[in-house]
């Protein structure tokens, strides 16, 4: 347990200074930084550190989870709603990393399957239709119940993790972390009675289409696609483990949300 | 535990044929109906009946909770969300209630304290400014922490239950009644950023008025009202125990939400 | 037309700096400031001066409209929605006043008419439950024909001025002020199908109670309130002339509303 | 004068008894039916009647647009916003279209300018970024000043015609058809401030990306699309001549609404 893998932004430049905090800390207590996984890593790898933005956090996630370790998310930019700590605040976390004096905050981990294959997402699946296509009809079923039929542009399952991110955008109610649900969220529903729903994450949904419909999309996380055909039928249920995302030192949960949405503000 | 405390609603009389199936029901299987609950029943109570609607139930719900015994609803009217046994299906639910064959859906309970008071609620406790004054600025901590201020005409506060009542008139989610938490949601807030929130139902709120202002009512499952002076101090936290719904026979909670919202129908 | 009337916020007192420009700037066109309205000064009054927020210049509105003159509303606080002077323009728009080379805006005006009574509003008709009632049903024709039933806490009919005030924080749309038109949102409407709804505002539209109910409210522009009964109805038109607001020299309406409502800010 | 011009949907064939009904009552007016345009029927055409669903008058909207000539809808599935006759009532709407004794409504049509290419919309623009593509972000100018930069998935300009379509799934108001008005709903905004919003039709805006993007659609009335790139600039007005829809000889514009979008009910 003496590596960390280290995963940054495509095409993005780490600042020097951060670089150099980086490798220092590490270094003075013996641990390697690699920037590629490798098999004989196994066993070795004590936490995922991501230097970018919550996009990259999204494409690290799986990883961190299949190792079952901590991963830890630096924003390069604006402050992340994943990626909690700030360049000014990466040495001492860095540090507590080190020393293993860390908080962890668990996050609940999507499992999706399609026919043979299986994806992990800490964000969303969403089912979108093409902007050429007609309206869609997405039958959900709930334990092998029909929950509703979604007649729109598409339908968003989304993590308590994901909730402030397409959810939101679509109408969808914020839902903490530690809330342990899922959320479905139609996107622009062609039914006034549409409504954002919550349920109890040890469910099991399955998701398809009830009728044929050129290029429906299925996204996960922004960065996963694939088409879904009327054939096939979506499954989704909880991860077995969490994901252990490295906590913010300096600020909780509700802070985050009142700095990212402009909240306690009254701006009319 | 041989009796039943039946519990109408006021000013409604039963039907007669109803009136009748309740009575031999229960007669063939020893127990007795009691209209008024009297000390020394204490540990004789065997179920709480309702007939009559959603109100008369929310009313008879801290009774239930308190003798820690099963509520059955039986709606006199159109289906109702809490009153799931029609008057078709009670002959048939009485029997199973009779027998110990019954269902039960466990329902989260808030425990809301206002100074030395303490109130249960089975739907949402409602804080909202009387009609002729002023915008209200309600601040919610989460655990002593500053959660939101939330700037309108009030907030609600939402059990899983309540979350088709007026949780879903003031725009906020469904929250299936598995799902352990809370919904806090903005009543006509003055704040374009003001969004719907669910939270674990562990976590302790309290909610005050940041600033003087007249007439603010709190409201309890639209029957128990107070005024909220500028002094005062909400506390909500979940209750120890549950209260012990007792579940339709044939109908699942996606197929009430269905029927009640007119779900999977597209009228647009 | 030599004489301005100042009305001023009750129990605020006016910077310094901006009572002596005001008086100064007027003074040198030969214009007195008059804080009362006597019926001698029916054909004297060039203007209306408001110094104070939108609720003190919604009070002024109806006389500004009554006299025909035009209505400057400079701000005291925040940059309002109606007061769009900042006291640092304060100067340049009291000469542009004097010299009759400022711009004006019209805005529409609605003629509540309640019994034998006749209400002016600026901004909006507001019809509410009190706190501690039952959900009301409001009926509301459209030129004699029924529209539709609102079943819920209540309904906002608003105007353009008004769509930025509670018919936003009823979830209404934003409607710019040359669009000539009501606006009808419900408040907490207890229907998943009720959207707000835009009709020109040559309709003439009437409001009356479906059943009886206690304590419901007619609020007018936040400052006027009485008791509707079931026996009453609301007829609603535009009135027959505009109110004349001095424009900003400098922001126009799409500036204000970014301003205002932090839009084109990225918070999430 | 003596042609209708008959469109019908594709594919769909017509119920044999409503085909006799539309041949046998023109020619008893010594009308033909022709279903081709030719330019030597220049000023033959005296009406377009639609035989189909929404979507086919929509495609037909624009040819009695050019020749300025009435277009009749009627629906042969279950009643549209657009085509508000039914099979039963189309007789007689025949007989009253061949003696000119039908009522109009004259509907709002917008030109929709990309390039050297002219578009007509009698629903929507709506522009919106591919399934796979970032968030976009859509500047709007309004006159030729800055109205609002959108940032999400998308942005739809619509008619009042088209409010009760895709505007009214992507959250915005319902607007009466003779409200002369544009709206502007954001699909999906990624920002919790957006709002939709209504402004009057004699308005010119005109929409472009602010940052470069891969795959953004263009899409009129669901059946135009085209992309837009990061130079081009999509330029919408008012077209100078209104549609003249025959309206139904039965029906008001809140009783079709009350029909389609389920109103005056109450499910909740």
């Amino acid at each position: 347990m003496n590596k960390i893998l280290l995963i940054t932004k495509k095409g993005v430049s780490i600042p020097k200074k951060l670089k150099e905090t980086l490798y220092r800390v590490f270094k003075a207590h013996g641990i390697d930084i690699v920037e590629e996984f490798k098999p004989e890593y196994q066993n070795q790898i004590l936490a995922v550190v991501v230097l970018g933005g919550d996009g990259t956090l999204l494409r690290a996630a799986p990883t961190a989870y299949m190792l079952d370790v901590p991963l830890l998310g630096v924003n390069l930019g604006r402050l992340g709603f994943l990626t909690e700590i700030t360049e000014d605040e990466a040495g001492k976390t860095f540090e507590s990393l080190a020393k293993g004096t860390y908080e962890i905050e668990e996050r609940l981990i999507l499992e999706v399957y399609s026919g043979p294959k299986k994806y992990l997402s800490l964000n969303e699946v969403a089912i979108i239709k093409g902007p050429l296509g007609l309206m869609i009809h997405i039958k959900v079923d709930c334990d092998g119940k029909l929950l509703s039929v979604y007649h729109g542009d598409g339908l968003i399952i989304s993590t308590p993790t994901g909730s402030t991110a397409y959810n939101l955008s679509a109408g969808g109610p914020i839902v903490h972390p530690q809330s342990d649900n899922f959320i479905l969220t139609p996107i622009c529903p062609f039914m006034l009675s549409a409504r954002p729903i919550v349920i109890p994450a040890d469910k099991k949904l399955s998701a398809s289409l009830l009728y044929k419909a050129e290029e429906v999309h299925v996204i996960i996380d922004g960065y996963i696609n694939f088409i879904l055909s009327h054939e096939d039928r979506l499954q989704i249920k909880k991860a077995p483990r969490t994901l252990k995302l490295v906590r913010s030192p300096t600020r909780d949960y509700f802070e985050i949300l009142r700095i990212k949405l402009g909240w306690a503000e009254v701006k009319v």
